[in-house]
């Protein structure tokens, strides 16, 4: 059965009179408040009753607000002239249903705030008939007949998108309270909010008392209800989790995840606790951050407002607010995500959680000026006090720019399991990966990297196979290529032993370890060093992979790539480059037969055409490829006959899920010990207009290992110019006050510190 | 032997007092103009002696004119400063050689124009030592030793090459000619540009009298320097050709095209009566006329500056004119050409080629104001009398946007060859070629479509298999693909018969045909119709298509595909649709193999890989993508046991030379009449940032070919609302006067004119 409501009465009335800066109170509704409380402690989760007040004082003088408002108005009022509707719950996410589910709470949220600033109750009316038509639904309900979740929602064919809306409807609900009488509140709590709570938490506590954005989400929910009702009780349940008798240490959920460690805390507080690093990197990654982070922090806006006496954002020496920058540095120039782990592309501080976690930082951490440009290119504000604090401060010209440098963001609870290093100079961004596994949407990627350019992927990470709400392509869900391909190592630029992902692919054994941190030095603009270590991904294997990004003089930065590898045992080492763009010009030979064969069986591999072959002689070998106008170069040494694999990706994708993107693959077989070195150059444009091809050739003349050892590794390179430079690394002293004196082809090199450059 | 020269002399110190405006001569040079006559003839060419004055006096308050003077100001500033090479000729394009001799064309002009303009020796000085330059090596060389042209030049490998250096060294030699002394002229005149004019025309007729723009060049080239040197036999020699006894009408450039037809007309009138139709569409295509439109209208405007007499302009009812509205109607809404013939993606009209043209139409052409607004978008004028023209009227105000519009361009000198169509619809740009052959750089498609969305490429034409000016990529010049590949039929939206091209792939016979346009009516913006026939690429086989763009209410547009084919015997029809994106489904069930087979052996069959295949049921077929965020279905009818092909280009292509895009091939086997009919919508858009997914389905519920015979062809098609269409169009008689009735499924239809739709 579907409710559809239609608004055409007399409170559209109102709707046209309306305008910024002008308050007033529509007197021939046919419902009324009653009983509304003379001592108002509603609105009380993102807006405060003195916050509404400023708000309405300002209207009109705050542009970046104002703006949000209008908009905001303008889609409620055609939302309230369409009317809504609350289907049957059936569809998966892109469907009808869902869709509809996730709109409407949605529109809750923002007529629940519009009846706060604009004081029109009209807005008030619609959240209340919506509820009401949900507080009717919601009873009748069976759990929804999709059956892929691990915990099937109710409005939702998961918990985690029940747990969305009652995020949004709180704060509506909130809004509305001193607007409803105390009988109708009384219905919606007992027919709709408590049950509501209940089932993504009593109900479901393989969803709710977990670690992970699913709990986070759900804790959140259960919290701003039970600040909205005023339930200390249900608050705790949020806070420190649903207390069942058992549970199973290893029950996974459907992204193969495990639901809950043995003796691990749960709640909201061991949500912010475990996966934030002390940096305020949060271990899943960006993609899935930025989705947690609106549960986080408008729970913990909530908390803060209603009970400041819990100190939410000082938690962990104030990680939430910690968090915020952390993700907006991981952000490219065009302020996307980068792609550790699970993630779609595209995905940017543009994302209105982005926007909430921005003004909220700001708001209650400390009023960072760079914090207002993001708020600026957003172009939105969150309408409440923390949207408030924004967009009076930019108008009074408060804003600086948001400077992203290098940065080295720890992972781990305690910060001691790996981290990622980001490596920026001029237009060029490093992203190299040396994090613990990220939980259930953890990359099989140890030390992998990936290279931007002005906000542009050159050297690509896959990022996940799926295409969120695309509801055609698998439901909008995860696809099984995300298992096969998107998280294997060979779908990564890193190295992969004997056709076999990191950790066998396990996640039982991924998730025992992490890489480790060995130098990160930014000191030095021109010279910038991340170096990681990798001991686990495959036993009796080291790897140790060390990224510099060198600017020489006015040309363009360039990206050595250094990984050693050492091993107890023979082995075939793989390591795949993931350019994009269309090949120009390879410096080896190979050979392309007149159908492409499948790279492999397993582990990704099956999912790679090998397209063409060569067999090194033994030189440098280059790969010159074109995107988006500019030339780029791989040089990198080899060794004689190892093999340069041409491949593409789409083999064994009977749907056409994956991407045909190309890949150089570099496979040397029975070696035990290897240095693999490389230099990465953005040298050139391209200009279709003018068709003229300026510095399309690499400048980079040869590069070599010179020397190698257990103590040291050593790479030289020189350009066309005939300059030559020497990079040196101590392998098992990354001390900077360390003295270190070697002798490679009989010059000696002193120097003090973790590397040598010249 | 290598030229290099720097000027750091005293020259250089005038530099750092010049301003705009300021205008002063330098007293310090080393060497004198002498005999400078009173009764100036110079410059006349795209200065003239009253244009310099206008220039000088508006300079300051024409801030288009003078941004542009200020960066070639800087750019030849910087180049006097850094110095000049005239390296000895070795290179193909994209080489040192053959860039550094181009460039120094571009820096002569442009310095040229500056010492008119700022009337500062210095730059007379550096145009003046480069033609020194040249006139001592210009003696000393050799034909140019790469062998690959028809007609090697000697400073570049092709004469057309070398007439590009003519037409730019004459402007410059224009602007200095009376900075010179006589014998300087006599010098450079003797040594230089008569035996340079003399090689590219004397001593190779068979570039030089084509009908060709390798011969524009030419005849421009001559005859600009004709006119600079006064010489009015040399200008003869320009407008109608040298005379040669002997040549051969079977000789064929390095292209492919014939170097000259029996009887046919030679020289610059020849090049502007031929190629063009009446409606100035030039029959190699928008990217052959971009490059051809420079030496037309710049030797044109010489002409008419120098020689009005000639009346030029007034040539053939105005054509050169007309050309330049037809070339800016042949763009999509990003400005850049459609793909017709040999083109390479992304030229548009910000070449520089389209500035002059641009420029010299509004300055001769009676001031179209909608010129200006593409002026203004190029943000540069010529600096000459013509931008001085275009920029006073923008500062005046006068500027009116391009409305660009359906419209059809008729091909052929006569108009009577066929016609390109392009069907506008909001956002929608269909291009429909009917055309005739175009020359050497002509594709074998009859009849083959392409589709831009809001300047964005949707339905590919591929264009052509070239990176110009990548050495790398064949020497920048035309890649072997391009012959097998590019040009043939099936690489292009259009059908196929027997696996084998239009006209069997020859030019001999291809160029003797055109096809005929039949209807053309876009007087209701809501149903724009197209329509040609083409019966001579398969003999005896007739196809007629029809391109309906169709506006229905607020929702976007779509296009309503029909293609009727009628043989005298069976063949096998393939009808490929290059789809660009990420496929996301297909209605029909189709096999993918594990690696891809090639799908032919020939005519360009060769260079698709065959990934999938499936068999029809007979229903409409659907095939859903995404590209750039929106969603696209191709809605189409088939018939049972027609075989639908999911392919890729890439095979045999062993430098991997080709862009590795899909296409979805309908094939149907052993048949002699059938009609295609399909539907293309441009239905739903993504977000990644929201991650909503809007309107991701096609609105077409069915579409069907209710009636088909020699006398009509009808199309009804329903949408998911129910409501149903139907167009019906008239085979045989395409007069907007003529009355129809017919009876469809015992219902009948009456209407005045070529279609009906309803």
């Amino acid at each position: 059965m579907t409710l559809r409501m239609k608004y055409y009465h007399n409170h559209l009335l109102c709707l046209f009179v309306l305008s910024l800066g002008l308050l007033f109170g529509c007197n021939d509704t046919s419902e009324k408040p009653t009983e509304a409380s003379n001592t108002s402690t509603h609105p009380s989760l993102i807006l405060t009753s003195q916050g509404v007040k400023d708000i309405r004082a300002n209207l009109g003088n705050i542009p970046i607000f104002d703006k949000t408002l209008a908009a905001a108005q303008k889609e409620i009022d055609a939302a309230i002239k369409t009317g809504f509707d609350v289907p049957v719950p059936k569809d998966y996410s892109g469907g009808y249903s869902h869709e509809t589910h996730k709109r409407n709470y949605i529109l809750m949220q923002k007529a629940g705030v519009l009846y706060q600033i604009l004081d029109n109750e009209i807005y008030a009316n619609f959240v209340k008939d919506m509820l009401f038509a949900y507080a009717k639904q919601y009873p009748t309900l069976p759990i929804h007949p999709k059956t892929r979740s691990y915990a099937r929602g109710k409005l939702f064919w998961q918990c985690l998108n029940d747990s969305n809306w009652l995020v949004y409807a709180s704060q509506a609900y909130d809004c509305i309270y001193e607007y409803l009488t105390v009988e109708e509140r009384n219905t919606l709590e007992t027919d709709l909010f408590r049950p509501f709570a209940d089932h993504i938490s009593k109900d479901n506590p393989q969803f709710f008392n977990r670690v992970h954005n699913h709990a986070t989400w759900g804790n959140a929910a259960v919290g701003m209800i039970a600040l909205a009702m005023g339930d200390d009780a249900l608050l705790d349940r949020a806070l420190n989790g649903v207390q069942v008798e058992n549970f199973d240490a290893n029950e996974k959920d459907n992204d193969g995840g495990y639901i809950r460690k043995n003796g691990q805390k749960i709640g909201f507080y061991a949500n912010i606790n475990e996966p934030f690093s002390p940096d305020g990197y949060f271990t899943e990654g960006p993609y899935y951050q930025r989705y947690a982070s609106y549960p986080f922090l408008i729970f913990a806006q909530a908390l803060q407002n209603k009970k400041p006496e819990h100190k939410v954002f000082e938690y962990k020496d104030s990680v939430l607010l910690k968090s915020v920058n952390a993700l907006l540095n991981l952000s490219n120039a065009k302020g996307e995500f980068f792609l550790l782990n699970d993630a779609q592309k595209g995905m940017s501080y543009y994302n209105a959680s982005l926007i909430s976690a921005v003004n909220i930082t700001y708001h209650f951490g400390g009023n960072n000026p760079e914090l207002l440009s993001i708020a600026e290119k957003q172009g939105k504000v969150t309408l409440d006090d923390s949207g408030l604090s924004v967009a009076l401060d930019i108008a009074a010209g408060k804003a600086k720019p948001f400077d992203k440098k290098s940065i080295e963001l720890s992972d781990g609870a305690n910060g001691d399991e790996g981290a990622v290093g980001i490596l920026r100079s001029d237009d060029l961004e490093v992203v190299f990966k040396y994090t613990a596994h990220g939980l259930s949407h953890g990359h099989y990627d140890k030390l992998s990297f990936a290279l931007f350019e002005d906000g542009e992927e050159v050297v690509q990470d896959y990022g996940m196979s799926r295409y969120v709400n695309v509801e055609r392509k698998g439901g909008g869900n995860y696809l099984k290529e995300n298992t096969t391909w998107a998280k294997q190592s060979i779908s990564h630029n890193t190295l992969v032993q004997n056709e076999t992902s990191h950790f066998k692919g396990k996640y039982d054994i991924g998730s025992q370890h992490h890489s480790e941190s060995y130098i990160f030095n930014t000191d030095n603009y021109n010279v910038q060093v991340a170096s990681a270590k990798e001991y686990n991904a495959y036993p009796g294997t080291k790897m140790h992979r060390t990224m510099v990004i060198i600017k020489d003089g006015d040309a363009k930065p360039y990206i050595l790539d250094i990984l050693k590898v050492e091993s107890e045992q023979n082995h075939q080492y793989d390591l795949p480059f993931y350019y994009l763009g269309q090949l120009i010009h390879t410096s080896f030979e190979y050979k392309k037969p007149k159908t492409p064969s499948v790279l492999g069986a397993e582990n990704g591999y099956q999912h790679l055409y090998k397209e063409a072959t060569g067999i090194s002689s033994g030189d440098n070998i280059k790969l010159n490829w074109l995107l988006n106008n500019k030339f780029y170069t791989y040089s990198a040494v080899t060794s004689k006959n190892d093999e340069l694999i041409i491949a593409r990706i789409g083999a064994s994708d009977p749907e056409f899920n994956l991407r045909n993107e190309p890949a150089l693959i570099l496979r040397k077989k029975n070696t035990k010990n290897t240095v693999f070195a490389s230099i990465i150059e953005s040298h050139g444009t391209y200009d279709p207009v003018s068709e003229l091809a300026i510095n399309a050739y690499s400048n980079i003349k040869t590069i070599a290992v010179v020397y190698d050892t257990e103590e040291y590794t050593a790479v030289r390179f020189e350009n066309k110019a005939g300059e030559s430079h020497l990079f040196i690394i101590s392998n098992i002293n990354a001390s900077e006050e360390a003295k270190h004196a070697i002798k490679i082809n009989n010059k000696n090199y002193q120097w003090i510190g973790s590397y040598y450059f010249k």
